[in-house]
């Protein structure tokens, strides 16, 4: 294992200059109707609008000058892009970022924001994998993988650190899982900085491959793939499940309408904008009040970048 | 005059347990593409959700204890209903609140949900004060009005007196401006405490009775009123405008149009939720750029009671 302790240290302090130390929120009237003792990491508000700055600029800062000269490239229909466009941005390279065509409106203007060459590519698995490599073939670009990348996963653990120095008696943390780079850097966080605290999990009852993953042992697809939680549609790596199988303590289905119901929850107690896919974890937790109840929760908000446009679907 | 500095800092100290110190937040894309530099005071993630717990609190906790056993009374569409129940709530006494029946459903509910007697009538200002005016008389109540008293301006005041210790360098104060609590408090404020500041205030051209009355010096009624900025439709009183025409600099008139952009902007760049009222002075310094561009500019976000069924129909 390259990660380790000292390595996650190092990449904190890589990455500090470029991010957010979020703030952690609590709030009164959710711990009340719960039971549970809720602790919010607000990534929501990173740089971005999302966590994966941490993975994303980790990552770029650790590849040499002259690859750096050649720019950063990769595949994502959302917050990862917008991490390398921004990532390219501050290293002052070029980042080429290959989105499938049905990405986020909010979330493609952005990466363009960021000084990015976008690339649509039709919405799927292959077709992203096969425009990246002719980018990278032609430019010499670096590519960098969304979650299948050691220096991306070390970058997300800083997260679990943060939290758990600002909270240092947090019991449990629960993330969502999509590939697993968030899960993997959080359960090697946890476990190298406060070995007690068990990782949870919460996955979209439509995008549940991680789960199947856990209980066969080999890297699985889901066996339908529709939720609203569109940053969470991706499956695991070998690397990232090898970890998580390690560490987790378990990972929690919900559905889309628990997914609905949590986001109502936050969006009007809290006053905060969250993604779908970032408030899954939480919707887990109050799916589950015998885990949790009583309990010191960590929750962590991945993102906030969501189409407002689809407020009025959500909200209805 | 009542109110002194050594009040509204006695008004701080009395309120303090009941409320949030609420945070002030910056963002640097919103400053980068405006050039001014802007300080939100979040009174969203206030008490209640809004910035009318400081003011409420402060007069129920300052009517005698045989008053209190009583209960209190008001009407009010929104804010301060839920201010004064929750004041009702705290003190352990009844709250008897007359609300108007085009209130937004979110507050209703927030309302009953402190346990505050809720008395519906028609949405008309003298509907309001006869429907009061009889519980009133049948209960012995304490009618604690939303604006026209200076407990409640005095405790309004506490807001900008934190922004001010938070922001010592703050040039600038804008707010909304309804009945003219918040404004008065916030002008008696930035006199007491840093006589430099100027103070502006924002308002929808769809209620556009305060500029009016500032004009005229008397308290004049909007020529029309249709606005989505429901917090603000009731006129100033003598009280306050009598205070706001010593102290304010101007009022700046915003459409809904401009209301809706300024709170799209803060939705997507800052991820947090605002109410259509609470971005009225926010809008008004992106309108005039002259008056405020280089500036330090401190916003009161007054609140971030929305009906998320709203945000479909805000955001096409």
């Amino acid at each position: 294992m390259r990660i380790t302790k000292a390595s996650i240290e190092n990449a904190h302090e890589r990455i500090q200059p470029y991010i957010h130390n979020t703030p952690v929120l609590t709030n009164q009237s959710i711990n009340d109707l719960s039971g549970i003792e809720f602790y919010f990491k607000c990534e929501n508000f990173q740089k971005i609008g999302a966590f994966k700055i941490r993975g994303g600029m980790n990552a770029s800062l650790k590849i040499t000058p002259e690859q750096i000269s050649k720019g950063v490239a990769t595949h994502s229909s959302g917050n990862h892009a917008q991490a390398m466009a921004y990532a390219g941005k501050i290293l002052n390279t070029k980042a080429y970022i290959v989105m499938p065509s049905n990405s986020p409106e909010v979330k493609v203007n952005a990466v363009i924001g960021y000084g990015a060459e976008v690339t649509m590519c039709a919405p799927n698995q292959q077709a992203r994998e096969e425009t990246l490599n002719a980018i990278v073939e032609k430019t010499g670009a670096t590519f960098i993988h969304p979650y299948d990348n050691d220096d991306v996963i070390e970058g997300q653990a800083t997260c679990v650190k943060e939290l758990l120095t600002e909270v240092p008696n947090v019991e449990i943390v629960i993330t969502p899982v999509g590939g697993g780079g968030l899960l993997s850097g959080t359960c090697l966080g946890a476990h190298f900085f406060k070995p007690s605290v068990q990782v949870y999990a919460g996955e979209p009852e439509g995008a549940a491959d991680a789960v199947l993953s856990l209980q066969t042992g080999k890297v699985e697809k889901a066996a339908y793939v529709n939720t609203i939680a569109d940053g969470l549609l991706t499956t695991l790596s070998e690397r990232t499940l090898a970890i998580i199988k390690e560490h987790v303590a378990d990972i929690l289905l919900v559905s889309d309408e628990e997914i609905k119901g949590a986001m109502r929850l936050i969006y009007e107690r809290m006053k905060i904008i969250v993604e779908p896919s970032c408030v899954v974890p939480f919707a887990a937790a109050l799916k589950n009040p015998t885990l949790f109840k009583g309990k010191k929760v960590g929750i962590i908000l991945t993102g906030g970048n969501v189409d407002l446009a689809k407020l009025g679907e959500w909200f209805k």
